[in-house]
């Protein structure tokens, strides 16, 4: 059994729960509580972080990055890396945009804040953090426009980890009603295409117990 | 030509020089004043961050993350991110567990605030992070010594990215005086065996100008 330790709304774990459904790999979900540090779970990722992926012949891999990485490697249909070493270092490039610079400007500074904080026992959120990441949101949504704009996918022209890694974290921040799409329409576009696919559904279709997305979440036509 | 744009004290250009120098790949640094937001820099890469590579065919590899993949899927001999599936996902998890949590809790609290933030005209280092960055260094450096003593390099049996990730954060560190090697001896074991490699010789020739490393910084014998 293929198990993928997860929180629902990491955008880590969405990014690979993405990368599994688009190569059609059949997997469990098991949301791990990392805030508990389960002795199992420190075991199989010191870090304490999810996600982590038990593959079906036992081998655990931790870290999102590592996981993609690892999944083109052993299921190497339906690449998403890219396949010419020029498209690789452009998929890689803005995979550490999204899940580095994107992460850090605006999913920390939302998410995290109004989230994680209340989940960890941490206190509220940071009244600057959120000016930050409602200010930061707008020029990464033009950057995204701009480049479903300039060509087919986000990194070139096919789907990639990098339109996984930014619908990720889109996906999240929509879900607690933080992404005004009329800020860009190449941006909508590009995401309304992404988020008609089968291997996002099950992103769609989750809830989370307490917080209920807002109305156009999970409508294909928001 | 191949050339590396840089910054001396960059733990991501320093790995980058390291996998470059283990492969035996020639290469001219470039110094690249982030800062200054170089627009032919910023074309290069659109985060306007180090390390960046042009390669002598001209193709341009921004992160280094990425360019730590591309070297090692361009120039295979002397491969630094493991054989087996395996190996591959432990070097990617342990240099992950440096580029990313090492980073937040020990780099940047101490390189970040106290040579960056001068540099970026931010202002002076802020005590809460230093206090941080100074307590989280001892449980990371007893997990470097374990590391190093159950296995030959950090992630198995041979030198990888993680060793040379490692290592970058922590001879940026040293060059502040920000080590305390007495804190683990296994941990010093290990950096002096990869200090005493070839590839380390031009981190340690590096000097900045207005900013002598300690005596101990290019020892062998430290």
């Amino acid at each position: 059994m293929r198990i993928l330790y997860h929180l629902p709304l990491s955008p880590f774990s969405r990014k690979v729960r993405l990368a599994l459904a688009e190569k059609r790999i059949p997997f469990d979900l098991r949301v791990e509580r990392v805030w508990e540090r389960r002795d199992e779970f420190v075991a199989m990722n010191p870090a304490c972080a999810v996600p982590v992926l038990q593959d079906a012949n036992g081998l655990v891999v931790a870290d999102s990055g590592a996981i993609c990485e690892y999944l083109d490697e052993a299921y190497p249909d339906g690449p998403l890396l890219g396949r010419t070493l020029a498209e690789r270092a452009e998929v890689r490039r803005l995979v550490a945009w999204f899940d580095q610079k994107f992460y850090l400007e605006v999913t920390r500074n939302l998410l995290h804040e109004k989230q994680m904080k209340r989940l960890l026992g941490q206190g509220s959120a940071d009244a600057t953090a959120l000016r930050a990441g409602y200010a930061n949101i707008k020029p990464h949504l033009d950057y995204i426009g701009w480049l479903a704009e300039t060509r087919a996918w986000l990194a070139g022209a096919t789907l990639s980890v990098a339109d996984l890694a930014a619908a990720a974290h889109l996906s999240a921040l929509d879900y607690i009603g933080d992404v005004d799409w009329s800020m860009n329409d190449a941006a909508k576009d590009w995401y309304a295409r992404i988020k008609s696919r089968p291997s996002f559904r099950g992103l769609l279709t989750d809830r989370i117990s307490g917080l209920s997305p807002p109305a156009h979440y999970a409508d294909l036509d928001f």
